[in-house]
């Protein structure tokens, strides 16, 4: 009797943006896992907490670290390795049980989404499935109704992380992009965007598709104040 | 009295995918419009078949040409366009007539989506809302367990269109990619992922997430017969 994983993607946001295949994996679990910083209510949580069932047993899975230290810490490694061996210990032990077990995460799973250091842990050894879920990219683009790539555009995602000057030329070699953890970076992305000729199509989100949904030009954000999951859309495509 | 356009997608293939908002945007329809290569069904309306009200108007957009032609043909780029027009008058006309119009669009209809050409034609003119949809390519990934992008990686999607040194050098400075509309560009793709130390970790998917899914290693496709909405996975990320 062995249980089932569930990597549940549960969009960015909108409760409105779970698919069917999501209510039903929630649905079907015995357990609901969910990540959140310390401190912090999960995001994803919030998205589901109207479909969860009563006497769902929850499993937070809380970060030691915020993911804002320097990834090359040799320190910061260590700890959130060990973080993740620990949450995949805690929900095998779950697995082993012979119960479902849906690890809900914002946007898509596989798609820079920290379910992936679980999949990658405890895929070979469970039944496995993963739901695909809306991203926040698409959930950001459909808010604000701008067409982001069409036909032959090369679309790119670049980490607001890349240095300066990797940044101007990705930009310059997409036809479209969106620029993610934004955070502290702003000036630099900024000044890239404005070096490439992009910045008066950048359109600048925060927790969108959300009620606290902040959306502008990039060209009217005067101020530097960006949370690290902010994203900046380039639009590639306008009618010809 | 005016009506209302609303671009839904619909996701990948299993109808399971549609999500909870496209779901109540087909109820609140009265037309349903889907666009479809003439002679053939349309994908979209069959991802939402079970879900379309008994009596709703269908108004089924036929392409005049196929995706096939080249796109700097001149005559291709004037019926296209035609087309383009006539389809977003045939919708102006029932917005005009206070109606609510749903545009169902596989994938995501911002992203690479025909939906796209209505969209820039009317969304200035009638209240116009977007629905978010599953993407193809994270269908595919999720659909297989595949981790496609992790942490600061560059994640790039590539058409199969784009000349065979210009593939390599995007493969090169990309962690992660989707190649895109493969069809008879499948030789070139396969070299240019050959040349560049990718072939081995590349996945061929065709009508991912429908029964009909195909899905292997590229290594294991022998033959150069593919759809032209076949996809290419390259995976960037795997555990470190």
């Amino acid at each position: 009797m062995t249980g089932k994983l569930i990597g549940v993607g549960v969009g960015p946001g909108d409760p409105e943006l779970l698919t069917l295949k999501a209510m039903r994996a929630l649905s079907a679990a015995d357990v609901v896992a969910h990540f959140a910083k310390a401190g912090n209510g999960s995001n994803a949580r919030a998205i589901v907490a109207g479909h969860l069932r009563s006497g769902i047993e929850e499993l937070p899975l809380h970060y030691p670290v915020t993911t804002e230290v320097a990834k090359d810490d040799d320190a910061y490694r260590d700890a959130i390795d060990r973080f993740y061996e620990a949450s995949a210990a805690a929900i095998a032990a779950r697995l082993d049980d012979g119960k479902v077990v849906a690890v809900i995460s914002e946007g898509d799973p596989l798609f820079y989404g920290s379910y992936m250091h679980l999949h990658v842990r405890l895929a070979s050894r469970y039944p496995t499935e993963v739901v695909a879920g809306i991203s926040a990219m698409s959930g950001c683009w459909s808010s604000i109704g701008t067409p982001i790539a069409q036909g032959d555009d090369v679309f790119t995602v670049l980490p607001g992380t890349l240095a300066e000057d990797e940044l101007q030329r990705r930009l310059r070699e997409a036809d479209a992009a969106v620029v993610m953890k934004v955070g502290r970076h702003l000036p630099k992305i900024r000044r890239a965007l404005r070096e490439t000729g992009r910045i008066e199509r950048a359109v600048y989100v925060e927790r969108g598709t959300t009620a606290n949904e902040v959306i502008m030009p990039l060209l009217d954000k005067t101020d530097d104040c960006a949370p690290y999951f902010a994203v900046v859309l380039v639009p590639g495509w306008r009618r010809p």
